[in-house]
């Protein structure tokens, strides 16, 4: 792993990795430097104010406009294509795409829960190869390369029971959906709501914690897990889709999938049938 | 507030106030250095492994045991009473005691999810004075004294419908608890679980999220809650317990409570209300 590693071998390093696309640093440092920026000159009700309709079809806070319109600049001098939240795709005719979330936990980062994140990975013609995540409010970074080995290690549990599963919140006014969230709850150990897809993604590629799902409420984007995919490949982990779908880099933001992030590819397949067997039960039932 | 203010005004401070009392402040720095220490030597399997069964009757992991032998030996030179998760309660014929989790959020801290703090009340003639969280990955803190002014300041939010709230994991197999936290989830606007009740009150007393609860669990033991009450009430918050008992100093740590932690006084009066409310239905249904 890149950047300085720290001790105990927990798995991130701190800072913008050397080893890291020049494109892809360039973006993390200046997602880093306007989150500091931003955080520091406005307060909540500014940082959370929604300010547009993001090209993905949701709103999108300041803080998200600040921290992407600074990454853009920062891009300028890198002309690769660009998949992100509020600009959507920028085509700039390379063979490299960063399919990128700014500040992936946007209302953690305007409330001031810090608990968010810069995320990317890097697309080359089509196949994502690359992946960085950059806890903004403590610099602390999980980078990793396919075919690079990585010090970054999942947990490697294979079953649901007993793991500890982070999940997104749930959504009580989908029945099915709420039913599949609660069958988690069930079947896990230890359940998480950190409300930051990346970073959640990030610590099971890490192993601190067994897996991270979003319970069939397809509220995943591509931004949301496309950095997961490469990190937990590199980690011995895995990612699924609830409902079978390919994880793959599609120009459309308006794609949904429901991730699911395991510490294997067993316990990826198992939660991803345990929500997926919940939610039709609970859609017919 | 103490220690460094961090720049815009997000309510924390850096390292330990130069203000709190010398036993707290004692305790605090002999936490952040056992933690450090202790991660950076251990691996995840070591820190977790259960090595006592503590005061309060709850299993202690390792990481409990090196960070509060740290902190009792830190104290040998303040002569204060310490109430403590492993421990037990400590007499040392003093009109203060301290209240404290050497490390609140142990799960999280042993697993390597950067969740995890030092919190301490002290008590004055078994009145709640000043309290300090330090959150041991960033030593990020929150302190405030009774009548000393605070920069904390809550939301100041009053109603649930639109509050943003931090619970306790759901225990699926009590179905009374199960319907009273389900009952949040449709009334709030959004829901986390970060597994750490101190860092989670001091996000409340910092304004970053608008209440925390233990969803009628009975999980909370004193030194889980204490510290929030004043963090809560020096930044215009309110601690209540579910079934209406005091949040008070007991010595006896098999004392439970179900603790609600408020932006305001009629926030933490209404969750607490819905909330026993729902478990009580549950119960009887």
């Amino acid at each position: 792993m890149g950047g300085v590693s720290e001790p105990g071998g927990r798995g991130w390093g701190v800072g913008v990795p050397v080893e890291a696309h020049r494109a892809l640093a360039a973006a993390a440092s200046a997602a880093l430097d306007a989150y500091t920026t931003a955080t520091t000159e406005h307060d909540r009700a500014t940082l959370a104010a929604v300010v547009a309709d993001g090209a993905d079809g949701t709103p999108t806070m300041r803080i998200d406009v600040l921290v992407e319109d600074a990454i853009l600049t920062a891009l300028s001098r890198h002309p690769v294509n660009i998949l992100t939240e509020e600009t959507g795709w920028v085509d700039n005719g390379s063979a490299l795409t960063l399919v990128m979330d700014p500040v992936d936990g946007s209302a953690n980062a305007a409330a001031g829960v810090p608990l968010s994140a810069f995320s990317a990975a890097v697309a080359e013609d089509g196949v994502f190869t690359e992946a960085l995540t950059v806890w903004l409010d403590t610099g602390r970074s999980w980078w990793a390369r396919a075919g690079v080995p990585s010090p970054l290690r999942t947990t490697g549990r294979r079953a649901l029971a007993g793991a500890a599963v982070s999940l997104l919140r749930p959504h009580p006014a989908n029945a099915a959906a709420s039913a599949a969230w609660w069958e988690v709850v069930r079947r896990a150990a230890r359940v998480r709501i950190l409300s930051t897809s990346c970073l959640e993604g990030a610590l099971v590629a890490q192993g601190a914690t067994d897996a991270f799902a979003d319970a069939a409420t397809d509220t995943h984007r591509l931004v949301d897990i496309a950095a997961s995919v490469v990190l937990a490949e590199a980690a011995g982990g895995a990612v699924r889709d609830v409902f079978g779908r390919a994880v793959e880099l599609d120009t459309d933001l308006t794609r949904r999938w429901s991730g699911v992030v395991g510490a294997s590819p067993e316990l990826a397949d198992e939660l991803a049938s345990v929500l997926r067997t919940a939610y039709e039960a609970g859609r017919d039932g």
